[in-house]
């Protein structure tokens, strides 16, 4: 069935197929697509367009991810089918590896999802899961000892639960993805993009590019200017402003 | 994997959990896994507990149900994997019968949720298919003679879309359970019950017992005093709140 692009709610729907084509593939778990509509829910409610709190967010990011040693984008099996090939230029213009880090762990699921984002361009793919970060006690614990194992900022997309507070907790800076602006996640993180991946990850590339002419000084003082605290508060009062 | 009942979300969890099973047998479909994740998200904000908004759309839905001739429950997939059992006391309670109606259709996917539903204790399902309802595009148009198609009251759960208006239309009265009170299914039932099925569905069972030795007097009055756009102004306060 074709969505004509002409439908109110046409990048929602479109999306929701890829998410479901890459279930078809084996790139996505069952436990993903629920986890998807619940992000569905939120982008609803934010009117599925980038706000403001989202936008000083990615610029934030992008920034820090510039100024980083050895910055990598953790990518799980949604994030793949969602945005691999919009995951390939960001990759290339912040220099930042890409590394399979997934939950619902498996050799062949790892490697499938590796596959699936080299065949849509992305060059520098890291999944040899050769090391352990402690404190971690489901799969997202093995890593690359070349990407997460020893970066010092890791940009995390459309994940549950604890693993961004290890992350910290191991001495790395933290960037989320994650629409829901009350999770865990969002809170621990040290900068939270409150958006759909859809559109936040050419956002970044764009504004990359824009920034890649910046001085240090200049990316730093983007980065500690950024306040996390407000923008969260920002996204809940958006929330509220729905029944206004 | 056994989820301790001491979590914080445990119901959340143990109802993913259930779809996921639902999903594994046949009954769920992965676009059921994404609806789900929506609904959770709605849940979760309204703090996973039934609100006084719920209360008096469930008060009011078993009273219309009570007075209805020939009243009946339309279950899809998601339903009848969540609360076959709790469906199967309902219906008794209110001499309703079930009636398999899905949107992803296909003949052994309705035998497979009618088979599901009577290993699980619902003594009176339909779904025959022999009827079809005008003006509904996709495969819910397919109805059986004996239920929907003439019903004078249709009690929906979990679905999206335009079915809603079309049974009002075709001179129904509509009770829908659905967790986004901006939905087209919220805003066109008479009554709309903003809660998650898995509380909603024994609550109702509870008020047709008490509510059982009512008038007729009685019950109409509950109905006739019953204000949906109240109750849908409530619930988007509710999601408001959430930041104060």
């Amino acid at each position: 069935m074709k969505i004509p692009r002409s439908h109110p709610r046409y990048f929602s729907l479109v999306t929701r197929e890829k998410l479901v084509e890459g279930f078809r593939r084996g790139i996505v778990v069952p436990e993903g697509l629920i986890a998807h509509g619940r992000g569905e829910t939120f982008d609803y409610i934010f009117g599925e367009r980038t706000r403001d709190f989202a936008e000083r967010a990615e610029r934030a990011a992008v920034a820090l991810m510039l100024i980083s040693e050895r910055p990598v984008i953790s990518v799980n099996g949604n994030a793949a089918a969602l945005v691999a090939e919009e995951l390939a230029e960001l990759s290339e213009e912040l220099r930042a590896p890409l590394e399979v880090n997934v939950f619902h762990w498996s050799r062949e699921r790892v490697e499938r999802i590796a596959e699936f984002l080299m065949e849509r361009g992305c060059k520098n793919v890291l999944f040899a899961g050769d090391a352990v970060i402690e404190g971690i006690e489901h799969a997202r614990r093995i890593v690359d000892r070349r990407g997460i194992y020893s970066a010092d900022t890791v940009m995390v997309m459309l994940e549950d639960g604890d693993r961004c507070e290890i992350l910290r907790r191991n001495g790395k800076r933290v960037i989320a993805i994650d629409l829901n602006p009350l999770s865990r996640t969002a809170k621990m993180a040290d900068i939270t993009i409150v958006n759909n991946v859809i559109r936040a990850i050419p956002e970044m590339t764009e504004l990359a590019r824009e920034m890649s002419e910046m001085s240090r000084d200049e990316l730093e003082k983007i980065v500690s200017d950024y306040d996390n605290r407000e923008v969260l508060r920002d996204a809940v009062r958006a929330i509220a402003s729905l029944a206004l």
